[in-house]
């Protein structure tokens, strides 16, 4: 390669020009989890309770709890409540760096939870243990060759994350278009595309990159059932295509809406702020305020780039049928739209 | 919205939420260009020369030339060169902010140019003036708000481009997956989606998103009839998913790909260097240099995030081949999909 100076060799890039597209198998996903569509509720910070978690399940997705704001008794009420709403698979998600994870995962398995949805850290941390009781475990990852590593360290599936996602990213800035097509080819497992997915023919259009299935967040933190603040469901219904940014990437990459928070971060990002100024402004509790007590001001409002397309707060019973409805307009659609 | 502070309001935004999805139609691509595919092979600097449009048209696609490295002479041979070479319909792109472009479309208006595509500027600029004569004209947007000054200009159609485009981009940061079905709800024009897509199943999800049609950049710059040098052609294929990054927002945002150049910019916007010390830094010609002569370390490489994908060099006829028989795998397998 001469004198081109690249910062990341891929090795799983392998021979694509020519290669048959890797056609999606939506199967691995409702068969794995014993589902009715190939859709997984996102586990999300303060949005995910039971009764979002549970209204998913019962509409036919995969419902799951957002652990990392379940602390203390709040994991195992929620994990209960869910177990009497439903007696239909659901997951947690367990944001791996952050504090108390290894207690909360013992609580679960301890409570029978079947499907673990791991994020933000390294596979190789819960995988095995967590497999060899029974449970699956999925993982959340945002490029092709972390995915691989997910691979290696022997995961159910993959949940590849692009670039729209709302809150914590990756630092590759892959976008979900890009990025579906080349997990597909890195990886031979159950691959379920997320960020930037809202409604039926975003769906389609996933499968039609390979994803067996979708992650959908922003969509579902924007319903009835969601534990979001009234206030932070209204600020999403209200916001502008261009209302979410990616912000924080000295400290950790964070999509969210911009609010007057958002500005001090800019302001401070702009001059050149340190990380120890930055992580002196984010201080503590400020994704709590925002999306789950509404304080829209000083709140860290983490949600996804599709909060454009978000206008309504449907139940997630009537979000799902919707969903499904796109979906199948479209797909039809395509029948008609031989191109040689 | 109480103290929630928008930084724009975007009027586009309508009841989404339960909206039947607004399905494509490529008949308004293909009919009202004259093509056979609904595919616009990028107008590019230094890259889409008079070969690489001639072959584009030729292979059924809109072949484009690239007007704002075509300065004094080469335009007029450029657009010489493609009609003697093909009789099929093919484009210029102007970049409006360039200078000289004021003289560019009057030569192209004189030599019988048909279809203009404009990009970098307004769409009040040229667009009445040029279609007086009885040629189109299209424009390249990056929002839905942006999309619909386009509509009140009076364009033809527009191209919509995504985050995951090469070269400059617009400052929202929307990605192609989240930007399309936004723009088609905004505007009642032909859409074209843009910005990573390299094969036939993004072509098929742009589509499945509501693109009539899509823009392919990247890809066609990577084929033999494209005049970028052949050094930066293999650095495309050699690059991994992650190498490319959109830089200097504090000029105008650009994709490029990872060398020493970047390097050398991202030390400079690390340290917060002024907008003036960026000027100095990237300097004149840098474009040139790398695309299109081959200096890999100190040019500018502008190229789309979609490269991790791109990995041999075919010619434009077995390009295009390719993607419309890859399309037509996956739109065959997804009328398999029902999911109700």
């Amino acid at each position: 390669m001469g004198v081109y100076d690249i910062t990341e060799r891929d090795q799983t890039k392998g021979h694509y020009g020519y290669a048959m597209p890797i056609l999606c198998n939506p199967t691995k996903i409702t068969h794995h989890l014993g589902i009715t569509y190939p859709i997984i509720q996102a586990g999300m910070v303060w949005v995910s309770g039971a009764k979002l978690a549970a209204a998913s399940s019962e509409a036919g997705c995969l419902g799951v709890l957002g652990a990392g704001s379940l602390t203390g008794e709040l994991l195992s009420q929620h994990i209960h409540k869910v177990q009497k709403l439903t007696k239909k698979p659901f997951a947690v998600n367990f944001p791996i760096m952050y504090h108390g994870t290894e207690q909360q995962v013992n609580l679960a398995l301890q409570m029978g939870v079947k499907i673990f949805i791991m994020s933000a850290g390294s596979p190789k941390v819960y995988t095995k243990r967590i497999q060899q009781t029974g449970a699956q475990v999925w993982h959340v990852t945002s490029s092709p060759l972390l995915a691989k590593k997910c691979e290696d360290a022997g995961v159910d599936g993959v949940i590849v994350e692009g670039f729209e996602a709302g809150g914590h990213n990756g630092r590759d800035e892959l976008t979900t278009l890009v990025l579906v097509p080349q997990v597909k080819k890195a990886v031979n497992l159950p691959v379920v595309a997320a960020g930037g997915i809202a409604s039926g023919e975003q769906m389609l259009a996933a499968m039609a990159l390979g994803a067996d299935g979708v992650q959908i967040g922003s969509r579902f933190a924007t319903t009835v059932e969601s534990s979001a603040h009234e206030k932070f469901k209204q600020a999403i219904v209200a916001a502008a295509p261009s209302d979410t940014h990616l912000m924080m990437k000295k400290i950790a990459p964070v999509r969210l809406l911009k609010n007057h928070f958002y500005q001090q971060v800019l302001s401070l990002e702009q001059s050149n702020g340190s990380t120890e100024e930055l992580l002196a402004l984010l201080g503590k509790g400020r994704a709590k305020a925002g999306m789950h007590e509404g304080d829209l001001t000083e709140g860290e409002l983490e949600i996804g780039q599709v909060s454009g397309m978000i206008s309504d707060i449907p139940t997630v019973a009537e979000l799902v049928t919707q969903i499904i409805s796109q979906y199948e307009q479209v797909r039809t659609h395509l029948t008609t739209l031989k191109l040689d």
